[in-house]
């Protein structure tokens, strides 16, 4: 497969969340930006896409933070592989839908995508675990200024970076967060923080951001503005909101071990009971009981080191990854099989949790 | 408490099923019986009702397979104390809600209880672990003969023995089985079952009798006809379909072992896990566990000895025995969680399930 060396590299996701909340599962810096003389992917022809694609991916290709990265061209790519690279956050899926003449460039520790003939001619991205949009912002910022260098962006002095869209005209920026909310999915608040989010001119998405669901209790909380204001300023908007986000959520899980012990102690445990004693597990329920199971550990009922083997399941346990691992030849019920095997095993030693931490 | 005896005697519970078929919980014979001079129950006014009463309680004292029986008048006992005997099948959920005048007596073993002024003024029932009809017959004919001396049965050359209502007039028996049937339950077979087997003249209800759930698979099985027919023929037939039905289950285990195995072991794998793990369980989910750990026990998945742990569980996991239990101030959360915490610790030590016997 051509993604073999994105699927075999743990580097990103293994890597400790070093010092962050752990709420905060990921932090993400994107700019969307155009080249001047072609027209927007969905307005251009065949050809024209093809002489984008070839002439980013080759600037792209001579920058040394990209050194050893992938480069792949949608339209050679299986439908699993584009899968997978979706489950990775590595592309969206609207590139994932639109594969002619489209295609994305990948940093070997898969921190930096870049994808080419999305809705934009570039989508620049920059991930980090935890929450660090000040060091993403250092790190993003001189890719975009030697592509903007190499390939003439589309820029007018009145509205700034012009975009296929004009949601993201401007500074074409959106900075989100990945966030983990049990708590208040459990209290049954998030309805309630999405409504003021919102208000603020913030998003609040599931786990493939637009129109997705929130499975596993994975939330990504976006900008929506980008006229008008600098960077600096969305950034620190949007950090404001997610404190405020992560202020809530602890609280929710204090309010929720004083007023309900019994019924978290009932759904932590039985999270852990499950993986522990499944023989069919779909995607979906996965999900949810790694998610319950993460909560156990930031609430120190189990111990810390098994949080990089939940995390690492977040993404493996999805099914373009099951079916990666799986072979083709593998119908649902055999992944269903396969993923409450490696959950036993991964799980076998789990202590019972400690309630008296 | 009136009845501290019975709960505290462990006799019944824990004897060993000797040789029956796992599926056959239990078999039990009744016999209605009325006194010619006093009219039904129903008809009866309270002195009559009263006099009844004392009359067939000091009949029954007076045997010798009674001697240090417990002798209760319904009058005299707590609404939980008559949960309880229900729970015990030791009373039916008739002579718990028909409280005055009425009464049963309890052998010191439980396998015999006599409830005076139910339906009919005598309902006399000997039970026992596994199928044994022929052995229940011999033990409750010599019931039936002392007492029929002692106390003048109504009797009529045309009908038998006469009994309020007419459905167990002739020979006042009813022959039963509790069978234990998560096959036919799993593979959606218990309806097909219940109508082929009414057409046999043999009914098929829940744990409690008449109009109550199977709850964890449990059914009880019994003859509807007591007129026309003598005792021996009556259970004669109701042996054939009861072979049928266990042959059914039987078959059902092996379909699905052979047709769904992940299914099968995801289902009894899980039903570990969550009695390993759970910090609530209410009684109907601790039912269907307990059932489905039984099945594992008959397929070999579990060593033989957690069978009695598990039907010690059938009945003391019933709300009534938790509510004994846990004292008089505890809520419905608090009985949950003392009913999981029990299960926990009774199950800690269980091992993995092994799919490889």
């Amino acid at each position: 497969m051509h993604i073999n060396p994105i699927i075999e590299s743990k580097a990103e996701l293994t890597e400790a969340s070093s010092g962050s909340l752990p709420i905060v599962i990921s932090s993400r810096i994107r700019l969307a930006r155009n080249l001047s003389q072609f027209f927007f992917p969905g307005w251009a022809n065949s050809s024209q896409r093809d002489e984008v694609l070839a002439t980013c991916l080759n600037a792209i290709g001579r920058m040394d933070s990209m050194k050893n990265g992938t480069r792949l061209e949608m339209a050679e790519l299986t439908e699993l592989e584009k899968q997978i690279l979706v489950e990775r956050h590595l592309i969206s899926r609207e590139l994932q839908h639109k594969s002619p003449e489209s295609g994305v460039y990948i940093s070997s520790d898969q921190s930096c995508s870049i994808m080419i003939n999305e809705e934009d001619h570039l989508r620049i991205q920059k991930v980090r675990r935890g929450m660090h949009f000040s060091e993403l912002w250092q790190e993003i910022n001189p890719i975009d200024s030697y592509l903007e260098k190499e390939l003439d962006f589309a820029f007018s002095d009145d509205f700034g970076y012009l975009t296929a869209c004009p949601t993201n005209l401007g500074t074409g920026i959106r900075a989100s967060a990945m966030l983990h909310l049990p708590g208040l999915v459990i209290a049954d608040h998030m309805e309630k923080v999405v409504r003021t989010v919102n208000h603020l001119g913030i998003a609040v998405r599931g786990l493939f951001g637009e129109g997705s669901e929130a499975t596993g209790s994975l939330f990504q909380i976006s900008n929506q503005q980008t006229l008008g204001e600098s960077e600096s300023h969305i950034i620190d908007r949007l950090t404001k909101v997610l404190d405020a986000i992560i202020e809530q959520e602890q609280n929710a899980r204090e309010k929720l071990l004083e007023d309900s012990p019994a019924m978290i102690r009932d759904k932590l445990s039985r999270a852990a009971g499950i993986l522990k004693s499944a023989y069919l597990l779909n995607s979906e329920e996965s999900m949810s009981m790694l998610s319950l199971l993460r909560l156990a550990v930031d609430l120190h009922f189990l111990p810390e080191h098994f949080r990089c083997v939940i995390d690492r399941f977040f993404i493996e346990t999805q099914p373009g990854h099951v079916q990666y691992q799986c072979g083709k030849a593998t119908g649902p019920q055999q992944r269903d099989e396969w993923r409450a095997t490696q959950m036993r095993n991964a799980f076998a030693s789990l202590p019972s949790l400690d309630f008296n931490k």
